[in-house]
This record gives C-alpha cells, structure tokens and sequence, in this order.
C-alpha cells in the first residue's frame, strides 16, 4: 500500500538493522486518518470473504481493527496480555514471546468472544518472528472457529513470521512489506 | 445517552454493588457500531471547542478514543502503563493506582506527541476513583498543553473521581453516569 509505505519512508526511524519506530503514528500516536485508508484496503483484499469477527491483541492492534472494522461492519475482540490467571471465568490461552521486551507472557480471550461459527480476521500492527499472530490463530482454532486470513500493517519481510505462518496455509496481507532496512539507507519495501 | 445506558441494562452485569462488566461491548469484545454513536454525542457535546488531539490510556480506552477521533478529525495518543522505565527517549510520566487490580503503575506519553500548543480531550472507558484520570490530566499539564475536557464511557457516579475532578474545573461528560446498582436491581441511571 503506497500511502503506507510513503508515510514509513517519511516519519519512520530505523534503528540499527531491525527496530523500526512508527509511533508518531501507528503506535503511540494514531494517525486515524490513515487507518481509515489501511481499513478500505484490508476490506478491497477481503472482499467476497466472509468474515463475523475481527480479532487482534492489545494495545497497538486495537486502533486499526476498531477502525478496519467499520468497514466490515462487525465487533472487535482484542486478546489480553497477562502474567496471571485471576480472570473469571473461562478464557481460551495461548503464549506469546516477546522479541522486543526478551519475555514470554499469555493472551487469552473470553470464551464467551469466539464462537465456533465465527470468520475470524485477525489484524495487528507489526508481523515479524509472528509469534503473537501465532498465538492469535491458535486461540481462533481452540475456539473451534476459522481464520480468514490476517491483515497485517507493517511486515518485516526479511525476519521468519510471515513465511512460517504462510507456510501454514493461512493467508496473510501486510500493508507494507519490509525487504531491508538501515540507519544509512533507511527501508526498503518488497 | 439513552442508547449507551439501555445497552448497559441489556448486556451488563452486575457483580456485587460496584462491579459493572461491560466487556461483551466495551472493553474486551468491542460494538464498534455503538462506539460511532458515542463518538458523535461526545463531538456534539465539545462543539465549539477548539481541539487538536484526543489523550486516552491503554488498552481499552484506545477504541473508543479512535472512532470517536474520526468524529474530531484529530490524532489519538495513548498513554503506555509501565512498570519500567526503559523507554528510550524522553517521556511524561504520571502514577495511576488500579484499585481493580490493586497496584500502582507508571503511565507515559512521548513528549514528541504532546506539545504546549495541544488542546486535548482526554477520551477513557470508565470513571471511578478518577485516578486514570488524573494521571492523563498531570501528563497533559506537564507538557503545557490544555485539557479541554474529558469524555467518559461509563462513570460510576456513586465513586468519588467523578466529583473530584469537575471540582479541579476540568470538564467531564460522561455518556453513561451510574448512581448505583446491584444484582437484584440492576444499573440505575442519574
């Protein structure tokens, strides 16, 4: 998606190799006007699929599937992070690695939130070793429900998530896909 | 707002005298369609006011903040919750203490995403003790910018922040305002 990958080239910093910083505004600060374009595309890519839920994981995911989610006219679920159990009542699990924070913590969802009927689209942010989308689409299955597919904004193509997830059978659409990157050169897109 | 308390008395559930869980369609599986209503009621509410950027804390502030923004035509910031400062970067910061949870945490914004010039709505789910409130209130003073108001899911009328913070003189609309509640009776409304 041009508009994506301008707005990377002009307000993205690279760190190093691998850190790209967008929270002027994906992340920490929300260019909604952007996620309403971001919302249109993933809807041009899904069209003729049906699809009852979006699901996505707090916090950064959240903006961009309450918004993608006007466009397809059903809830948001967001999994929670957490490090303890005390939620009442039944929720479906999963462990999800954090890369960037070096720790592994839970998600979960209420069970009451997926059904086993449910077309689950799952958007997120980021899609780099893909293990929150992972864990993403094993709280889908656990469910009993089906994923549609994942829309993702910013992949980084050149670490193993998106391959490994495609691999798998499950469609998965980035927005803008990351080939390279450099402080000196800045990124590169597929 | 009538459409936000009927679905409080529809979908709500009560547990004990102070514990309203709105998570089939506020904060864990989200109505979005519910949240574009609100979004317009809290932009009729603030019309005339002059605003540039919309303040709320994660995570289950962010979707409320973000289809209410589209209403406002400004960005959305949201405060991060940490228990680290490992941030890199400068940041404000401000202490929160969860009585659900029973702890106290950091809350941080950028200072890039903050500026002296900002006249900021502050957007959240709930209101009890307002001390998320009166975090997001410290962080926007920090950085010189300027509360114009607050717009509030959900307040519990019945608990103290509400009265505390519209005595500071800052402005709270809140969509839904409880004044008490139980398991026998349900939600009542002021």
């Amino acid at each position: 998606m041009k508009l994506l990958e301008d707005r990377i080239r002009k307000d993205g910093k690279v760190k190093g190799t691998d850190v790209l910083k967008v929270d002027s505004f994906l992340n920490h600060q929300m260019d909604v006007e952007l996620f309403v374009q971001m919302g249109q595309e993933l809807k041009r890519l899904y069209q003729g699929e049906e699809i009852t839920k979006i699901l996505t994981i707090e916090a950064s995911g959240i903006g961009i599937a309450c918004i993608a989610a006007q466009c397809f006219g059903v809830p948001v679920v967001f999994a929670k992070k957490t490090k303890t159990r005390n939620i009442a009542g039944d929720v479906y699990t999963s462990k999800v690695e954090s890369f960037t924070h070096g720790k592994v913590y839970d998600i979960i969802v209420s069970k009451e939130f997926l059904l086993p009927g449910d077309k689950v689209l799952i958007i997120d942010d980021f899609l780099a070793n893909g293990s929150a989308l992972m864990g993403l689409i094993s709280l889908v299955r656990d469910a009993g429900a089906t994923v549609v597919g994942a829309g993702i904004a910013v992949e980084k193509a050149f670490q193993p998530g998106g391959k490994m997830i495609r691999d798998m059978g499950v469609r998965v659409e980035s927005l803008a896909r990351v080939k390279s990157m450099s402080e000196e050169n800045g990124v590169e897109f597929c």
